[in-house]
């Protein structure tokens, strides 16, 4: 007779796997766990892949091979993403935002971790097949939507800052030219990431383009491959395209000072 | 007959708790979810609470009065928090890590996304009695144990930068000495904290304390009340007590210059 019964194992496993997204369990973890045999827990797997499936949560495949076994991924289900970032959108078009300059305020969005949540995980489901090793941003603001995104795809996260530190230990530092016209450095710790490694860049916000063509410029420094650049929010005009495929999960199109400005979803977001 | 059986409703809400930390859930919010009587769904979160609690999970607590319902707190079972923080100090006390000047290299630690999650929730465990209403960190090397510990405690985080961005709009900025004893500057937005709320200050390192009494002086100006401080990792040596009780997770003896330090869990992580 097993241990326990299957809603207790279901239960157990269902929490296990939504605290580590994208990593790779093998049956075994599990049959340990519970004490249970190979045809029980495989069987579990079946039940909680499907109800997982039919309440939008997200997808439990079975990874064949030598280092085989089950991996969860957050809300990959069509519509889910872009409702929540339809939500997004609505906050910030809310009257009170557009500041002095016509700067637009969603710090407060770029730092509640439900809304983060979220995000991130629209961002990983585009990358999930890509082989990201890590994912890269430079300080300050979007360092929460790139960090949640690095745990949504069981990668560790890269911080790039304007200066060195002496606790970073010796650094590859860069220039590059501001949005603002300016030059301006970036640096990272040369620890940090091993060449011939593959990177995901996650920021903010992107005008000019300058601090992603900054970024893509390290990378090169460290012989790493960028597969892709997400932004949480760009403007329309941003017309320098950049030298590696760029999404954006919303997009702004500036009505000039003062105004609410447009703001929609990316067209890529299911 | 209900829609769902047992097994299938586990699994989906221990997924939607694991998802939202300390949040409270009512029984309705489920019974919508799988067309189930109240009856069944709170004989689902006994079982869930059981089973949770046996395998060390967390807690799933029911919330009595108006706003009632059930509330998942993660790992806060004795024992977790201190074997995770131990295999912390192990990676910290490898050789390699120690730079020139004495320094201690964890920055890849600080954003590791299973690292600081383990170690958000430690800290995160402590303060969930204690009314929370945000988490404050200064950047950068905190921000990442912030936001998780921000999550965890279902509160959004507030980010003070070293100086006032323009799209932040207005912002209150203070002046403190830093450890190395130079004047430093801490900025942040006007509209980030409500007066009368409840802060829990984390960041990454306590040497001096300077940017800490920063962090507290700021909350000041917005008459905000500093429940607690929290670090991931201090000196044995931070002689200057703050006006506000401190927690750290781990604590380093410096043993002088190069030589790898020794590095201890906190006497209070249970």
């Amino acid at each position: 007779m097993d241990k326990y019964k299957r809603n207790e194992r279901l239960a157990v496993m269902s929490q296990v796997l939504a605290d580590n997204p994208n990593r790779i369990f093998t049956l075994s973890h599990f049959c340990e766990m519970f004490g249970a045999a190979k045809s029980t827990v495989s069987e579990d797997t079946a039940i909680l892949s499907r109800t997982l499936k039919e309440f939008g949560i997200g997808t439990l495949e079975t990874v064949t091979g030598a280092s085989g076994g089950m991996r969860f991924r957050p809300m990959t289900q069509p519509g889910t993403g872009r409702r929540l970032l339809e939500n997004i959108c609505d906050q910030l078009k809310t009257p009170g935002r557009i500041l002095p300059g016509g700067y637009l305020y969603f710090s407060d969005i770029l730092s509640d971790p439900t809304m983060v949540r979220g995000m991130s995980r629209v961002i990983a489901a585009e990358y999930y097949e890509k082989s990201i090793d890590f994912v890269l941003t430079m300080e300050t603001k979007g360092i929460p939507v790139a960090l949640m995104t690095a745990e949504a795809l069981h990668v560790p996260l890269l911080i790039a800052r304007r200066s060195s530190k002496v606790y970073e230990g010796s650094a590859v530092n860069i220039n590059y030219v501001s949005g603002h016209g300016g030059i301006e450095t970036m640096s990272l710790s040369r620890r940090a990431a091993r060449e011939g490694s593959t990177a995901l860049i996650v920021d903010d916000f992107m005008r000019g383009g300058g601090t992603a063509r900054g970024m893509i410029s390290l990378m090169e420094e460290f012989r790493c491959r960028v597969e892709g650049i997400c932004f949480v929010l760009s403007t329309e005009s941003s017309e320098q395209r950049l030298p590696v495929c760029e999404k954006s999960l919303m997009v702004m199109r500036e009505n000039g000072r003062g105004e609410t400005p447009d703001i929609v979803v990316g067209d890529w977001v299911k």
